[in-house]
């Protein structure tokens, strides 16, 4: 495993480029009253937007020009192979079914890392105009009230913990329950915040997010972001969560064993 | 019952120097890490903060000041008599799970109404320096992308709607069913939104939200500036909801009509 000790900064630096540019992108079409939303799944509601799509191909574009020997997975035009050895994982909107809704939940997450995993991440709402930022020596978040260091919680005992998932049935009838064995011994619930709520643990606000039928472009950046910032983020058997599917982010190694205790017999 | 025709510009202008003071003493302690959370009730989990009392304090002395002829009913101090059948309605962090969680969906609640109700209402989520306003003749929204007009939705089918509610349980077993009726009849349910999902119904982006044990504070000013927008608030029987209890905000007549058609039938 390699280790970084300092970010690349022009790696900070073109993030910031796609980020600019995929925030202008998706604000056009955010709470627009024409705003199409056709089906990208046959079965369930899952609406891919044009600004959807704007957004990506504003980065890829950048990426192009800015970064053109790295790798390039996006959620919506695939991947673009690459000669460096890093990638760029790309999801324009995270949380379509909150932008459509017109919550400020949603967000553009932008990740770079290696065959190891993520190493950078930006967690981007261009709604609030606030950009949370993790990297090797860099934890930041940007928004109206300024700029502030990222720092997890402290570790507390689970009954005092506050636990976040986007939807009560998380993925399949196993996984929801238990989820809801989690839920049932934390102190306080809250659903609905798509990617917002990785950053919440980022910002040190709340102690835990768990979820399933993850991709790997919703998860890669708040991995970087959140263990930026002291947290942890694994699959709900302990591994490494960067290939999606479940995940489980904490903010500290003894809420993340807490919640590993309960999350680890859930049937495969 | 009273016709408005046009707003009092002075209830405007005080209903503004209220959020605005409430603003500054909310962000002081949001996202704070000191923030001290003690329990209003025995049971269950209502943290009341000290950005709560201090937002409340500061917009009690300027009531008294700019409208010592009105009356004031406020979440933590009660009420304040008054002389001109006028009484303000204050909540100074509705949502406050969603305030020591850190997400951006809570919001100070400011109405003004007489024997009828609610009249004018402002909805202002600090954080993202976001304010909804509504009143006779006024219906605007400010903000990080400018100022716009509100209009709610026109009329869909129940089975192209979007219904919001703050957690999925819904006060009783039978309120929770009847929800749950709705929720599924509908594309899209979404959860933990606090008041801001009120301010989505006025900004045409969502359909419907529906709350039981509300107290009359919490819904009086999303009911100005829902009605201001062109939407319908009422209790689960079609009756006023403005003194709390069981609401059904409803973009239109039509949804309403349908939301009502199920939730009428839920034992009182």
């Amino acid at each position: 495993m390699t280790i970084r000790n300092d970010l690349d900064p022009d790696i900070l630096r073109v993030g910031h480029l796609l980020a600019d540019a995929a925030r202008v992108e998706t604000l056009a079409h955010f709470r627009a009253s024409d705003l199409s939303a056709d089906n990208k799944l046959s079965q369930g509601y899952d609406p891919v937007t044009i600004a959807d799509r704007a957004a990506e191909r504003a980065m890829v574009g950048i990426l192009a020009r800015e970064r053109p020997d790295d790798a390039v997975l996006g959620e919506e035009y695939g991947a673009v192979a690459g000669t460096s050895g890093l990638t760029w994982v790309l999801d324009p909107i995270d949380g379509t079914r909150g932008f459509v809704s017109g919550t400020p939940t949603w967000g553009v997450l932008i990740a770079v890392g290696d065959r190891d995993g993520p190493f950078f991440g930006i967690i981007d709402q261009p709604y609030i105009r606030e950009r949370f930022i993790g990297g090797p020596g860099l934890a930041t978040v940007t928004g109206p009230s300024g700029t502030h260091a990222l720092k997890t919680r402290p570790a507390r005992d689970l009954s005092d913990a506050t636990v976040f998932t986007t939807f009560p049935e998380v993925g399949s009838i196993a996984e929801g329950a238990a989820f809801q064995q989690v839920a049932q011994r934390a102190q306080l619930t809250r659903y609905g915040m798509d990617c917002y709520a990785y950053a919440l643990v980022a910002a040190g606000q709340i102690d835990l997010v768990i979820e399933s039928c993850l991709n790997a472009y919703d998860i890669q950046a708040p991995i970087a972001v959140i263990q930026a910032a002291g947290g942890i983020v694994t699959d709900w058997q302990g591994g490494p969560a960067h290939q999606g599917g479940r995940a489980v982010a904490a903010a500290n190694a003894d809420i993340h064993a807490q919640a590993l205790d309960i999350l680890r017999g859930c049937p495969a």
